[in-house]
């Protein structure tokens, strides 16, 4: 007998981008869209649509990109942000509302200031309303590990009366633990009358270490569905982390009841890609997706993995995509390699002319680096990419100076607007005095927020690739930029994020929130 | 009634070291010690003895410099590594020697080549050896999450009996499931008839995302010590990291039968340590320790926050010790004041000379920074301690310069042994420059495997901590430096990996192996 399959629901480009920090460009999301739909995701939640004007076009957008995932956006309980949502996913071929309401008592007093019978009411109109728009709807009662049972079964009872199809149980705070939350989703499923009709759903943070825990108990207790996202991205401690999820069931069939239809070894690619746009690290440790999680240093262990490769693994690191990207252009290498290699990737060059410069910028750094790896080319066409951002901001020309018993100098021409200034500045060291020498020319009132460079590949010929964070009046923006030159990656981070920070396309997140 | 205590057994500087790049100095492990004992660590596993002489010269200093926490050394089940882990231990005020041997199937036949009826005898022997020379000791079966129950049963009992007073149980690989994993656990204490006279123990390993809830699993079926880490280091992908069991039990005593004695807010201030030492970066959405662990971004969140603190926070930033190193020492910081922060991180300077240097060194930096934060008094002792590692090379001079349209250059004059050299050469970059200006004095043959640069705290006056990590032959070293010229950090980061390489306290791992 075929087992069922678990229903994968990343929510990496919207409970992820809510991460502080790791807000997305609307290509970004395409290009991590079409990696997601590559490895077989069921469910993208690509977005907020009414969150703003970026947040829908990025649905709209990623709607218009994928064909094989179901695409999904968030919206709360209301009119008008469904149909702003179904408006989004018009260009889908399998769209997805997917409403929500909270449904503790703290939170039904607290923040929606509403009488629990208006909550059930205003959920089954919102689910009502969504069913007209469009056929797949997904309703969740936020904060659901904190709710009370017997209101879970009224409100889960009626909306799914009401049409949805998919009912998601968040534990919204990360609050549960593996017991008590499998326990629930059991109950929930034995109790409702018409819990047959929907597939039950799950959505935990790992604020206490337990997201991918829990949803593997709610699996073990009738879960179907898991919503989960790349590298653990999401809100504060974030959320299940899709590869682990993944993995769990897949190296233990002997355990779960359900398996997951992905192409496991696209997992290493895209939580590079998802690393590389956001700038979030992947800790060494990380499960699967680290560094050092097929690594192994002690020496009994390398011999016991000589003499037989079960005594200390239980996966292998190709299943899940390492060794799969180990290169390989170089210098020799003709456009339509540099062309095949980029659709391997997933990436997608829009324009002939973006195309161009990427290989144009692609034969410079061969000549400066030996071997190119996937992290360059991705590197490269990020910074070529036209994107939705406007590059007011460019680095023509650079001088940095850094002598011992003097002050760090810098000083660079810059492109700013239609005008071509000179500026330099001292620091305490050229980067500082880079970034000093950039503000006495613009003047952004941004406040530096982190600085972090990370070797895109080993050896010294690596290129750097640094990220900086701007703060402003409460806008964090993150800026990208490679260089085999640190201080060069360092201004073209520091110009990225400055382009993002006076970009109209800079969402606002005032109406944010989530499950 | 006062709750049962869970033992926090802490294995950082053993398991955590393991991480391939994370090898520690014997300075760093006493200074970790010192964080974890004044956290309130029940016990600290200091290395593994015999492995090195680095490891036993390790094990021995923790056993001066702590008096709180019990300390521990790893050894096989043999009378040769017994020995030389009393040895180092005799300085302890508590000592425990742990011994283990796999139990498996598995590895009984592929690594330790032996019948299942000589491990026993092994296993006993090992234990009543130890108790001869040791009051307290552990006893580890090897992967005992994939061993037959009756044998484990068998040798649990046996060992016991010998003395044994503590009984680990690893999930050497990861594998296990929480439900299953809390079965074993509670179908062993059951089934042994002397189990009441022995802690149980867990250890568990990361490898598809588990280690915390498994940990925990066992806690709610009768174990009460827990093995982990900080930050979760250890081997692959890691440890169950010490932050989440504690919290997770903190937060949740409604669900767990015990209390830990931690003083939580300890907690970042040892995770940042331990980051900083290792060089392993923790990711913005790590629980409890992470960046973002307690930031929220969704502007309704915000909202909710500000309404109820309770309606999306299940614990306090302020418990787990963020915001209690806001501190700040700045130019007309005293040396009182210098060395009572000092003393309030843990951080024991040896010797007067060393603090009249860290002094200077503190005063040259707040002529630079406004603000010294505790990461950059971390960041500063790490650079004047003595250490054991002898200082072959150098900075004394750097001059480099970037220019666009030439090649990067580099001069730098070092002192290698007790010559002065200059040496210069052109890279990709500046930093690559200098560290083939480097080479071409050294030719250390040497691989540079990473390269990462992080604004120790926020603003443009930071100071950047940059981590080399290279490898020769093997051995991988990480070498760090922090300045606030981004180039002169790197230079030290390289000279430090280097110094460490030619040491001969660096320690080969040909007989390291674990749990």
């Amino acid at each position: 007998m075929a087992k069922q399959r678990l229903v994968i629901f990343d929510t990496t480009l919207r409970d992820g981008e809510q991460s502080p920090g790791a807000s997305m460009t609307r290509e970004e999301k395409i290009r991590i869209a079409k990696m997601l739909e590559k490895m077989g995701v069921d469910v993208i939640e690509a977005g907020f649509a009414i969150a703003s004007v970026g947040d829908f076009e990025s649905v709209k957008a990623v709607a218009e990109a994928v064909t094989d995932s179901t695409v999904c956006s968030l919206s709360r309980a209301g009119a008008e942000d469904i149909d702003r949502a179904a408006e989004a996913l018009k260009p889908a071929n399998a769209g997805r509302i997917h409403t929500f309401i909270a449904t503790s008592p703290i939170h039904m007093k607290y923040k929606l200031r509403m009488q629990p019978d208006d909550v059930v009411t205003r959920a089954v109109a919102a689910v009502k309303h969504a069913r007209n728009l469009v056929g797949d709807v997904e309703f969740s009662c936020e904060d659901a590990s904190r709710s009370e049972f017997d209101f879970l079964c009224r409100i889960i009872e009626q909306t799914i009366a009401a049409g949805a199809s998919t009912i998601n149980l968040p534990d919204t705070v990360g609050y549960s633990t593996p017991g008590e939350y499998g326990e629930l989703i059991g109950r929930l499923l034995n109790a409702i009358p018409n819990a047959d009709k929907a597939v039950f759903s799950v959505h935990c943070h790992n604020d206490l270490g337990l997201a991918v825990a829990n949803s593997l108990s709610a699996v073990l207790n009738g879960a179907r569905q898991v919503e989960c996202t790349i590298n653990g991205l999401g809100e504060r401690a974030g959320n299940a982390s899709l590869e682990e999820i993944a993995m769990a069931v897949r190296t233990r069939q002997d355990v779960f009841p359900v398996d997951v239809r992905l192409d496991t070894t696209q997992i290493v690619p895209t939580s590079r890609l998802v690393s590389s746009i956001t700038g979030f690290p992947v800790q060494p440790n990380k499960a699967i997706v680290g560094a050092n999680a097929f690594a192994h240093e002690s020496g009994i262990h390398q011999d016991g993995v000589l003499k037989h490769r079960e005594t200390y693994e239980i996966m292998r690191a190709q299943d899940v995509g390492w060794h799969t990207n180990r290169l390989v252009l170089g210098k020799h290498s003709g456009r339509a390699a540099f062309k095949a290699r980029l659709e391997d990737l997933g990436i997608v060059v829009a324009h002939q002319a973006a195309l161009d410069l990427a290989f144009t910028r692609f034969k410079e750094l061969a000549d400066k680096k030996h071997e190119i790896f996937d992290e360059d080319l991705q590197a490269l066409v990020s910074d070529v990419q036209p994107g939705d951002v406007p590059k007011r901001f460019q680095l023509l020309e650079l001088e940095a100076v850094s002598r011992s018993g003097s002050r760090p100098r810098s000083v660079l021409r810059l492109q700013v607007d239609e005008q071509q200034l000179t500026v330099s500045a001292e620091g305490d060291g050229p980067v500082d005095a880079a970034f000093k020498a950039i503000e006495s020319a613009v003047s952004s009132g941004a406040k530096l927020e982190l600085y972090s460079v990370n070797a895109i590949t080993s050896g010294t010929d690596s290129q750097g690739e640094v990220q900086v964070r701007l703060e402003k009046g409460g806008q964090i923006v993150n800026g990208n930029g490679a260089d085999t030159d640190i201080i060069v990656a360092s201004v073209k981070a520091y110009l990225d994020a400055l382009n993002i920070l006076h970009s109209d396309k800079q969402r606002a997140h005032p109406q944010r929130e989530g499950v």
